[in-house]
């Protein structure tokens, strides 16, 4: 069976909606449990104003303080040229720039337009180009917007078009607020590998409307073979208060796991560093094999 | 595209594991809801003992309560003979019976080895003959037992026989505590329908791993068009304490209904029954529909 990528964001897309600040050694420890679980790869932070996310004021010090797996991809979303040059000096394997397919959603993110986002990122180019920093680049709203809708498919590929032309190495599609469907997931994903065969893309799902692991399903039958999730289903959205967040790491491995997917992610090992989160945190994670255990954990029928 | 039948379980499976016993006027106007909203089938109660199952004691009052609106299938849940003849002086349209494919969970379940439950149904059978009242086999832990592990599919294939030669008119394929894959869903449909092309199979999903919308995409690709679901997705599994229960109605119309399929339900109908059982009921339900909003409410751009 295939190998299925997994990418943990608990740190970054998890932790910056968090009510509380997770203390700087905790997420050291929690990135090299990670690493040695086996993840692919580890968004650790994001080089943002200390301001905009005060969740995330430590990046330098993660990024200084956690232990680099050979094989393991550490890498860390910047909004600019001033997070670029973070990066470069934390040595980031990759950095993740990030725009959004609907104006709205862009304007009200990062306050750009669309274009002055790309703008950005040609300095961003600039700065990186000879660092051996790799590029990676997201689209927020692929598939769908809180404020405009559902978003064109051709204005999604026009966007992937210019984050190559400015020497990204690979496209995230992130479904920001939970809106894609599996349909949709298999039409945009078939319509981009056949345009762009072998690029590496990777889905970014939220759970936010129960269909996060179907969309991942119908990615892969599609043919993509990486996937953000968060441990513990970690994360949310401000549009949707209540629901759940990114789709949760160990519930995905269990899923592909058990279907026989090559995951190269100890799920035991994930099952216990999400367990240990959740106490971190203090409060219940939305992620469902803590609480049912696997399909393989048999109940003794002396157990009535 | 193709039209998906919605089958709704709250009354009977979602309220059995409830704390609290929903007052019979309550349920009864629920389902007088549920079938205005245009769910195809509402399995409506239990007729089993009183001191078994105390939330469903009121069986013959629900019954003999609802409105039967046409094209909508009323059915229960019946045990042995003295359910079936319960059911047939309620004139239920169908009445569902349950054996585990797994031994030990039928023990456990039924106190009866999976035999002597058909040795029982061939008595159902003829208490029901000529009532014109149809029979429905459903196979508890299809996918897997949480004593026995995973189940053959040829163990599976050999009940259905078993059923079929007694009279079911259909088949209902239970993943009763949340352990199927989709791989597995696919596998098993396609050689279900291979075997009985035409047969009416539902599907009936538990959410407890998260994998129950995935399941219901992987049962469709497969030929399925029959879904049980649960109100909020109200239900449970005394294996998987603070786990999710059977997938969420209208969580499952959401995502179909924005694919284009053909569903008789009308979500918001359905949004505004599932937010006022939570009221009733007076706790949160692991629904995100309720939570999220569908994908089509969008938010005003001066809401920052």
């Amino acid at each position: 069976m295939e190998r299925i990528y997994i990418q943990e964001v608990v740190t970054r897309d998890g932790f910056q909606m968090e009510d509380q600040f997770v203390p700087t050694e905790r997420k050291i420890a929690l990135i090299d449990r990670l690493s040695h679980a086996g993840v692919d790869k580890v968004e650790v932070t994001s080089f943002v104003s200390p301001k905009a996310v005060p969740n995330l004021r430590d990046a330098e010090e993660v990024m200084a303080g956690i232990e680099r797996k050979p094989g393991v991809t550490y890498t860390a979303l910047i909004p600019n040229v001033k997070g670029a040059e973070r990066a470069a000096v934390c040595q980031a394997d990759e950095v993740n720039l990030v725009v959004s397919v609907s104006e709205t959603h862009n304007l009200k993110n990062v306050r750009r337009t669309v274009d002055e986002s790309f703008s950005n990122f040609y300095d961003v180019a600039d700065v990186l180009s000879g660092t051996g920093i790799q590029m990676n680049g997201t689209l927020a709203t692929t598939f769908g917007c809180p404020f405009e809708g559902r978003m064109d498919e051709n204005r999604v590929m026009g966007l992937i078009n210019q984050y190559l032309a400015l020497g990204a190495e690979s496209i995230t599609l992130a479904d920001t607020t939970g809106m894609a469907t599996p349909k949709q997931v298999y039409q945009l994903c078939e319509k981009v590998l056949d345009h762009w065969p072998g690029l590496p893309v990777t889905l970014h799902f939220h759970n936010t409307r129960g269909m996060g692991l179907a969309n991942v399903m119908e990615g892969i039958r599609a043919g993509v073979t990486r996937f953000d999730a968060s441990l513990g289903g970690l994360g949310g959205c401000p549009f949707a208060p209540g629901a759940t967040g990114n789709i949760c790491t160990e519930d995905l491995v269990h899923m592909l796991a058990f279907m026989g997917y090559d995951v190269n992610v100890n799920l035991d090992q994930l099952i216990e560093i999400s367990k240990g989160l959740g106490k971190t945190l203090n409060h219940e994670l939305p992620g469902q094999i803590i609480k049912a255990g696997k399909i393989t954990d048999l109940h003794s029928t002396s157990y009535s």
